[in-house]
């Protein structure tokens, strides 16, 4: 039964509304105090576009927040509140849209960010999550993609690359499961099984979802990605030029060696995968796809040498996987560099955005 | 053609960028430095919802900004900067895009604010546009809709009721264009043509659409919210109570009395309408559809009837239509009364929004 949009902000996203100048979203504006800089950045995503239609709708509303906090968190900055717009379509059922509001309460709360308003419209087409989240720089600047200096070690932290394009493998059936399972050791593979089910955290298991537990870590990886805010505190402390990855990690170090004016070189053996990300790279995989395809949600940062050390001990001291994967020289460009040094070979650089016909 | 994503934003979205903050839309966050308080909105419009797949793209880019600093406007908020999320149909021409540009950048300088950021993205659904948008509060505090006192005046400022209503019924094809001229004298609707024709700022003339000045009035109403911010001096400086009048002045006043906790009375006749509305009215339109009818985008506020004389005084400095349309009292609910003083009964108080099935 189609529901009343007073009634829904009311009782469903009034209660996220944790903030004073959120004016309990009775009000047609909010009111932010702000002492300083306020980062700011907006993200939509829309059914068909960034996630698919039959996505649980728990995880496109943790999608929807998480593509924006990444955003924040890559710029060294803590999210404090977010404003939602949610356009939904007439013919999608409107008791999904409490699910929706339970998710998005959970993850506002695990990432501390409070609902400070929005907008909420019906439409004649597909679903579409927009965000526009707020966060309060931890360190004294907040690093531009266009920051990266000559000599500089380029960084990850916060995840793995390909895990995301891989779930979204799975989840289209552009690949199926036993792609993933190729040559694989059974006993090993069971082992490693339970070490990832071990390492999920709660959030992202999801009601009547299950999975093998690895393809559930892929999946959850395209679904619901896997932002860390602690990362904010590396970037603040550390970073020249930071970004997160969200078009595929050459896409991106490219716009970072463009907005530079530098070159980027990249080990390919020092980049991060996950388990079965690997074992399918290197059971006949292209490792290429991991590195192009999109979503990762993981944090691009370059730094002086000066602070490998420093690095380090940050690393040990928050538990975050924390990886060195290559350094910035000049030039232009990016170059993705094989065990020998040679630069291996890449035609079609991520996701390609284009508007209309 | 198919435009790329990164092309438009350079090309077309970034010379809108005039702020140093924006970092030129060339990076993922956008900086604001505040000092105090600041007002937040955000608005979204759907095709085939807010506006029509036919309606100019020109127009659909004013509607987008407009509709939000409406809100900021009617709360006193002086607005200074925008947030552009703009989802592209696949099938609609790519070269639409660099008109709508050009046109929101236009009413971006008309309006004094800087677009700071924003999101692009394909849909296979229709257009969306959605803004968030960022003001300075021009007084000491931010009213809200909740703030109505027993004895307050119910004031209008800053445009009329009901013409966006019959301008979107000319434009959907509800309503024809003779329905406005039953019994006119021809000779004073042409001398009215010119008067609102010469009354008309240069920026609501559509290149390519040519009306009779009296349809062209309506449907520029209903098409690009004729918003003044000269109204947001008079909130700060007066209101009690604010609120924009968008979903129609009876649903709107019912919203600020419920919040309130008081009743509101609206005289009819002192209702502001167009010349055209108020024609038609005159030969047999329902006046009620004016005033339940939704897209007004003008302020309504209370404030203590001590104000009168001040804001008598403010409405001649700024060439402001100011209506008195009515008062507060204890109770609950709205009525709008006739010349005798009786309730005019209402059936269907403004759109209804529902979300789903």
């Amino acid at each position: 039964m189609a529901a009343n949009e007073f009634q829904i902000i009311r009782d469903l996203f009034a209660p996220l509304a944790t903030h004073a100048g959120a004016r309990a979203l009775a009000d047609d504006v909010a009111v932010l105090e702000a002492r300083g800089a306020l980062v700011v950045t907006t993200d939509a995503i829309v059914e068909g576009v960034h996630f698919l239609a039959d996505d649980p709708i728990e995880t496109i509303a943790m999608k929807a927040l998480r593509v924006n906090i990444s955003d924040l968190v890559a710029k060294g900055a803590k999210p404090t509140a977010a404003l939602l717009t949610l356009v939904w379509p007439k013919d999608r059922p409107s008791d999904q849209i409490a699910v929706f509001a339970e998710a998005l309460g959970r993850d506002l709360k695990h990432f501390g960010v409070a609902l400070i308003g929005g907008d909420t419209t019906s439409t004649p087409g597909p679903l579409m999550v927009s965000i526009t989240a707020f966060g309060e720089p931890l360190g004294a600047r907040t690093p531009a993609r266009a920051d990266a200096k000559v000599g500089d070690d380029v960084w990850l932290v916060g995840g793995e690359i390909g895990s995301a394009w891989l779930g979204l493998q799975l989840r289209s059936g552009a690949m199926a499961f036993d792609d993933l399972r190729r040559d694989r050791d059974e006993e090993l593979a069971q082992a490693e099984s339970r070490a990832l089910a071990d390492a999920m955290p709660d959030y992202l298991t999801l009601p009547g979802h299950k999975f093998d537990a690895e393809a559930a870590w892929l999946q959850s990886a395209y679904l619901s990605p896997f932002v860390r805010l602690e990362c904010a505190d590396i970037v603040a402390r550390f970073a020249n030029a930071s970004m997160d990855v969200s078009d595929g990690l050459v896409t991106d170090a490219a716009k970072m060696a463009a907005a530079s004016g530098v070159a980027i070189r990249i080990s390919a053996n020092d980049i991060p995968f996950s388990i079965p990300a690997q074992r399918w790279a290197f059971t006949g995989g292209d490792f290429r796809k991991l590195i192009t395809g999109g979503d990762d949600y993981v944090v691009l940062f370059t730094a002086p040498r000066e602070q490998r050390e420093a690095i380090a001990a940050a690393e040990r001291d928050q538990a975050l996987r924390l990886s060195r994967i290559g350094w910035v020289e000049a030039g232009e460009g990016v170059q993705v560099l094989d065990a020998t040094g040679a630069a291996v070979p890449i035609v079609s650089a991520g996701y390609s955005h284009t508007l209309g016909r």
